[in-house]
Formats: C-alpha cells, structure tokens, sequence
C-alpha cells in the first residue's frame, strides 16, 4: 500500500511552523511496513488543496491528511474532501452533543464558528479526539483510503496512536517489532564505523539517528509472526550493545532523565540538585517524570553569585577566588545542597551559556559540573563548542552530561 | 512568482531526518516576497522524481529542489531534471578541477563515483559550494526556473544565502513586512471570532496561529517600499490590539518569559521562584533568556512537603489542614521564597500534574499558583482539563498561567 502525506496549512508554506508531523506521521507508517513515496504541503485555499487531493488519490492508496479541520474559516480540509469524493457534508449530532459538553464543562459559551466542527463527509468513518475538539475521520473512495486527521501535533498523536494506527494495521502483511538502543558519549559518525556491518542489514534493519546530546539506534525486525520478531531483535540489540559497551546507556527508554530516574530508584538513592547555567532545566526534566517525588529531593536555582551563597553555602572566598565557573564552586554547590537537602547525592551545574562572552577570560561554552556522594565530591570539566545564540542548546547539552555523569556515580556506588 | 519547494531522499519519507531545509526555504523565500504556495518531497527513485519535478513545472514558475546532488549511486536529481528539460548532462571541467584540488589538499584519493558531480545539465548556470563538493545549479526551462541545491543544511544555506538569494530578488517587485502579535487568555477560535474581519484581509493579510497556552496573530503587508509596508502593518496591529485588549500580552516578543523578564528589567524589580508541579520549568524558561541575572533572584524546586517546609518556610500545619494542592501553600510558598531571597516578587507552583489520581480528592489538572509582593500575598486557581499521559503540557500551561500573572501583577504595581 502506498502512502502520500498531505500537510494543510499556510503557516507551513511560509516557514511559520516546522512540519513536525510529517516526520511522526512517515516514522509510525513506516513501522507498521507501509511505503511512504510522497509528502506534500498546500495552504488554506481550496482550489489548491483539491488538486492536492486529487494528486495524491492518483498516485497513492492511502492518502493521510493533517490540518484545516478546525472552527476557523480557513479551515477547508472536510470542505476540499467532500468535493473531491462528491459527497455532501453533514451534521453529526453525536459529535455536536460532546462539543456542547465539553464547552459546558470549561464554561465557556460556545461561538458559532465552532459548529462547523460537528460536519463530517457523509459516510465517513468518525474517530474522537479526546484531547481537541476537532473528530478524526475516514474516507473511503473508488478502494483508495483518505485519512483527516487534526493538525495540533497533540491531538494529531493521540487520535493517530490510539485508533488509526490500529486500522492501518489490517493492510499490512506480517509483523514488525522494534527496539530502541540509547547511546551517550560518541558521535553519530564513531558509531556509524562502529557498527558498520549492522547498518547494512536487510532483517533486522537498524537506523542511526542523532539527536541532541545522543544517538539512538533502532533495530527493526519484519516476521511472520511476533515471537519470532522479537528474538531476531533481541539478538541483534545484544550484539550491538555489546560492540558500543559502555556507552549504550539504555534500550527503550527514551531520555537519559528516565535512565537517571531508574536507576535512582533501584538503588533506593534521593537526590537534590543546585543549577545555575542550567537553571532549573535538570529539575524540570526530573519532574517531567510520573513518581519522581520518591527520589527527588530538592532542587534550587543558584544562578547569580548572591543565591550561590545564601541557598548552597558557597563560600564567598571561592567564588572571588576562582570565578562562579570552576570546579571548584561547582563541587561547593554539589556538596552544599546535598547537606541541605539531606539527600544521598548532590549535583550542580555551573557555565556560560553566552550569547555574550562575560568580563572573564573564559569561554561561552564552558561548564563545570559537580557530582557530590556520602563518600566524596567531584567536578568534572565541559566545553560544548558553540555558535553565538546557542544558548539553548549549551544548557541543554550541560543537563544531559550532568545527569549521565550522576548515572555513572550512582551505578558505580555500592 | 509562485514557488514549489521539492525535497529529495528516501530519508525524508521514512521519517529518518526532521526536514528542517523546508521550513528555512519557505521563511527566506516569503520573507523577500515570493509566494511558496507548494511543498513536496520524493524519494530517490527516478521515475517518481521525474513525475514530481513535471508537476511542479506545471503549477509553479520557480522550483527549489533540494537534495541528491552527490556522489553515490541514489544521488539522482541532475538526471531527473536533464530528462524533464531535454538536456543532456555534460562534465564541466572547472569543477572536475576544483573537486580533483579539494581531495588533493585533503590528501585523499579521489573515488570514481566522485567525478559524478562534475555532471551539469547543459546550459546551466553554476553556484560554487564552498562547504562540500556539490556545486548548486539554475536551469531555465519555458520561462520556468529550476533551482538544484544541495541536500546537507549547512551546505545548502550557505549558497543560499550568500548566491541564489540573490539570484532570486530581481523576481520580487516590492517589499514585505511582518508582525507578531501574542495573545494570552483567549482560545483561537474566540480570536477567531473576535477579529474575523482582519483575517479576511488581502494586503495586509492577518494569519492566526493556534500555540500551546497562547494564540499569535501575523501581520503581513506586501507593498512597494518598506516604509509603507511598515505603517500598514502597525497600522493594523494597533487596530487588532485595541479589539483584543487587555489579552495581547506583546507584538515581536515571541513567548511569555519574554514579556515577562522585560516587565521585570523595565520596572527594576526582581523575582524569585519556588515550583512544585511546575518542577524548575518556570526558572529555566526565564534562565534561558541571557541577561536574566538582573532580575531573578532565586529559584528554588520543592516537590516533596519536606522541601516546601525546609526550603520557603511553607508550615506543617497548612500541608496538614489543606494538602500541598491547596491556595494556603500556594500563598506561603510564594510569601516564604520572596523573603527567603530578598526579592521584589515571589512566585510559586502547586499542583497535580498527573498521571495517576493521588489519595486526595482533587483532580488532576488542578494547579494553584501563588504571587506574592510588598503589598500581599495572593493565589489563584487553574483548571486544565486533561487527559492522561499530559503531564508535560499541564506544567507548561501552568507555568505560562504563573508567568502572565506575575505580568500582570506587576504592570499593575506602582
């Protein structure tokens, strides 16, 4: 079955927003063995997105579209549909009857525009949106599937992951498993060499991608049956963690705060935390995570030299002494807040994110992080290169290295 | 001049690369006032390629292709566009130059499949590639313009930017010119309603933007000098800002942190955070705008009831009497951290940000938010509706709520 993408939205076409969903929608097919050849984009206007339609319904068996189904009235997608296939548009009292019940809920009143919602393409298959108000729906014409699905990356999701996914499957010969493998420490190139030999495999097959601060690999099998799938795949993650020992830091867990998390857990271990360049990022990503409240202790943000002292107990000598970015601050806050917050182990981040150099000699990019135990404390040393207004990213980067080099330290613990 | 931007490479369609080159295409190219009015991407396969470059010919006068310009074998862009133009491909002999040059320096041997990229279509127009070995190329074809850049992002903006764009202003007759106008407090479909008759504009036209906790609005004129265009487009923006008044928090601000670091710096008064639910997310967002040392104080993240009374003084009594979730905490955590941290504001966080249903009665989504000043100490109450599995988008909206009301309490603070 072939698969065309079709992304509705003028905010695409200017650059407004990046087409994310594109990329999720294309990864999920592509995991459930359908073959995605084409993607394409088109504005609010309708002419445009019928010969979009039209296109696509020649070229494709399954035709998935994100976007335009809302209130607004540059929202035409059931509109463009309904002429393609020539079928009229009509209420769905069902559909009316929740949209009332939810506006009732929020006590809101609801505007007129927002009754266009409840209109679908008669016969067409209908699929709640349990997070939005705008129905997924189904269409079925001459043998050829178009699939209407929200354009809110949220809602888009959950409508997709819940219900489509499930009735994609049914054209799809066979099964196909996955697994994820998490790499920090080496860069996407190091682990391309590494493991040449399993990029090039035809079943299972195994991707490479980079993401921020790590690779993740995935390792897909396609089989008669699922049982099957999945020892093919074990055998090949097992394999391979073993040629990227010890820099494999988790397989299906998604981020290193969830391998922090884990691990913290395990060992029955709390945490507090005292973050300046990173300010509050380590604590957020913590609490992002269901049941954190058992390990996290306490977090603070230190970020100008007067907090360092009052919150963490750095010493005002240190900081003349040595700067607020060096290992030695960085242990002091480490130390300071895991005394404070009487938690097994205390973590800081100290750096400069930029954009603008600061009156030091040091560089944007520079961070020290300190990691402080029962039995000792220590600072490790960072320096992610940079281009001006990278901001972000050197926080971000700062967040991931601290919270593996607490992993190491837990995990090293006994 | 209407534009198509059409992407190549198999890694697109799988969902194995974000295509960030569209969205870069599509903003540069609105911006000096062409009309993107298509996007499409296509694997490296010949035939559908071939079928995806006539299209575009046939509904567009300029089409950027991107991708499958290299050496290797799926590398397929210069043959498709020579077979849809009827020209052939000929070798130049001051790139095979160059190429033979640039491995020579790198002390490297130069491998066959290199020499592909000497390849041009005949009587195309070359642009030098100063970061990798793919030159980019303009063919010309029925007074239709076909542009080939290369895949990598690096490479392609770089030629961008600093040739084709150049190449591509004698095309534009006139200026364009926008502004971003942020809403905080009203749904997308009350702006909707609200401003219908600004949306249904030509020139300056009004695009409305649905984010997570805040609707944006761009104003958009296109005219023949910028000054005019400019007075348009301020013209309309103080037009939309008195209809939505008091929700538009800023124009060209970007987000919430924004508005609220510059209210704080403007007024000179300083903030200090302690977060539960929100778990460090509030301090980080403002940590990462630079400068921010001059206004935020303190932050501090107490998730569990020890730290809520160890760290801001929160009483045992309280969390006793009404439970972490409750407005007394908010009210001392907000009152507690502002005195704790000498500061002009205190703010604070509690809530229930799921997944699963605590002990307590109360549901999840229901988020407290203190703010205390000099003059009182107040909290106010959020409802989020959610569902399970959205953790992460009730603290986001819980922060922005915080955000904005701490805006607004100390726009109103004389």
């Amino acid at each position: 079955m072939i698969v065309e993408i079709l992304n509705v939205g003028s905010e695409i076409l200017i650059g407004d927003i990046l087409n994310t969903n594109v990329r999720y929608l294309s990864l999920k097919l592509s995991e459930i063995g359908l073959d995605v050849l084409w993607h394409s984009s088109v504005g609010d206007n309708l002419k445009r997105l019928q010969k979009a339609i039209t296109i696509a319904l020649e070229r494709s068996d399954i035709v998935v579209i994100t976007g335009g189904l809302g209130p607004t009235t540059d929202d035409i997608t059931k509109e463009a549909v309904s002429l393609v296939v020539e079928k009229e548009l009509i209420e769905d009292l069902k559909i009316k009857k929740k949209l009332e019940e939810r506006f009732k809920t929020l006590n809101k009143t609801i505007t007129k525009n927002n009754y266009k919602q409840c209109l679908i393409v008669k016969d067409a298959k209908i699929f709640e949106n349990k997070v939005g108000t705008a129905p997924a729906m189904i269409v079925e014409h001459n043998s050829k599937i178009i699939i209407l699905l929200p354009g809110p990356p949220i809602e888009m999701k959950k409508i997709f992951e819940e219900q489509i996914i499930l009735f994609l499957k049914q054209f799809v010969k066979g099964c196909i498993f996955s697994k994820n493998i998490y790499i920090y420490g080496l860069s996407e190139s190091v682990v391309d060499e590494k493991i040449c030999n399993f990029l090039k495999m035809k079943n299972p097959t195994v991707g490479i991608y980079d993401e921020l601060g790590q690779v993740r690999l995935r390792v897909t099998a396609k089989c008669d049956n699922l049982k099957y799938c999945k020892e093919k795949v074990d055998e090949i993650v097992e394999q391979i963690k073993i040629k990227l020992e010890p820099y494999v830091y988790g397989v299906d867990i998604k981020n290193m705060q969830n391998a922090l998390v884990n691990i913290l857990k395990l060992k029955k271990k709390t945490l507090a935390i005292a973050e300046s360049c990173t300010g509050g990022l380590i604590s957020s990503k913590i609490v992002d995570i269901p049941g954190c409240s058992e390990i996290l202790k306490m977090g603070v943000v230190c970020y100008c030299n007067e907090s360092k002292i009052s919150l963490v107990k750095v010493s005002a000598a240190s900081l003349k002494k040595h700067g607020a970015v060096s290992s030695c601050v960085a242990k002091e806050m480490a130390f300071g807040v895991r005394i404070i917050a009487n938690a097994d182990i205390g973590i800081s981040t100290t750096g400069l994110a930029g954009p603008t150099k600061t009156n030091s000699n040091k560089p944007v990019g520079l961070v020290y992080v300190g990691i402080s135990t029962k039995k000792e404390t220590k600072a490790y040393k960072l320096f992610i290169p940079n281009k001006e207004g990278e901001r972000n990213k050197i926080r971000n980067l700062a967040a991931i290295f601290a919270m593996n080099k607490t992993r190491e330290t837990v995990l090293l613990d006994n």
